[in-house]
């Protein structure tokens, strides 16, 4: 089973001065190539938070993203938490650095010049015309945190993602989830191949409960739904999706 | 130092059938009381994912907010976690349980008796003609998942959390931050006090990067402004807020 995690680093985020985009963006891009999104954690510019975060992300999911803090500035240090992580040490990297080079020519400072370090071994997905390799270490890709960057380098590497898709259905009711909750109890019990969620709604939506069956296997999504439908009176079913 | 964590607990957020709005409102919210948010983490609805993530914020943060898993079906599980982290008994709380009674008559069945199960101890955050009271256990507030119960919930607790206010100052550049990084660097050795976050933009907007300075020392957060200004050439500050 695919899995993945998010690490979307930068105070910014925290301190409510921007909304995290990518976030919310890539779990729908991981939804569509049916990975399954274990977690996502927003933590500071802080080396050993990022750390610690990455450890963690790599221990619950097969493939691992970061988000932002990459840059010349002292707030970017994400390349240098991922190569704490893996024990290896920041190395500059010579394709990216002469690229660099022919940008800005004598205005290559020591601060640009920063763009070209990479933890040793990572992999670099080039594209000719752009500034930003997507950077790579293991299962951990390093993408850029504005959103234009950061959803142009995902596009660069997502076919290596694409997996086996999660199948959906929906049910919508008229009667509220304390109504519902032993039907579905009964169905959790039936398929435990099918993920099933309950989510209320308490503002003048046209139904009271959505409930959403995920699997891999389309035919026990459907069973799944088929069962909790056929205990249900029919006139509380809005609709099915 | 008011810092605060929140756990966001919910499969259809990881899945994409939802996005998150109560970790981006809540952010504004603390930033407006001054509190210093050092994470966000968001999980799906299993247990020992939930209990792990708790720890990590108590340990990280003073204020801890949980988002969703509250309710009488199958996936609300967070009081069970809130309960197994803090070591507690989950019991039922008779003033809850009275107030479904006279709510719900008859139609009070075991899935809504759920919905007054707290984690032994707990505080309840009581609102006359609201059945959702807010569920606290030590520095761990339990919010509801749908915004609007969310945000009255909070509403309820705000003053709590109030502390001295955070100051910020931006300066927007018309340079990058290549040319930038050096003067920003002198200012953090200059002003530890003052947390300087710098954030470029590769779209149209009128600006290439705003750097921000954030203190709880309104003339410490002025002077580093200050003090960048003056090292730049006067006509590649566009402004400053």
């Amino acid at each position: 089973m695919s899995t993945a995690a998010i690490v979307v680093i930068g105070n910014e985020i925290l301190s409510a001065k921007v909304a995290d985009e990518n976030g919310p963006w890539l779990s729908r891009e991981l939804r569509a190539l049916g990975v399954e999104l274990r977690r996502i954690e927003t933590v500071p510019d802080e080396v050993p938070v990022i750390v610690d975060s990455l450890r963690r992300a790599i221990g619950s999911a097969k493939s691992v993203f970061t988000s932002g803090g990459i840059g010349p500035t002292h707030d970017d240090v994400t390349i240098a938490a991922v190569a704490q992580c893996f024990a290896r040490r920041v190395v500059t990297d010579d394709r990216i650095l002469s690229s660099l080079r022919s940008h800005f020519g004598e205005r290559l400072n020591a601060a640009r010049r920063r763009l070209a370090e990479v933890p040793e071994g990572a992999i670099i997905d080039w594209c000719p015309g752009s500034l930003f390799p997507v950077i790579s270490v293991e299962n951990v890709a390093v993408l850029p945190g504005p959103p234009m960057l950061f959803q142009a380098g995902f596009a660069r590497i997502r076919d290596r993602y694409r997996t086996a898709p999660i199948f959906t259905r929906a049910l919508y009711f008229a009667i509220g989830e304390g109504s519902l909750a032993e039907h579905l109890d009964a169905a959790v019990a039936q398929f435990p191949s099918v993920a099933i969620g309950s989510y209320p709604r308490f503002d003048d939506s046209d139904y009271r409960v959505k409930v959403t069956f995920d699997g891999r296997g389309e035919e026990d999504v459907r069973r799944a739904a088929a069962f909790v439908r056929a205990r249900i009176p029919a006139e509380a079913v809005l609709r099915e999706e």
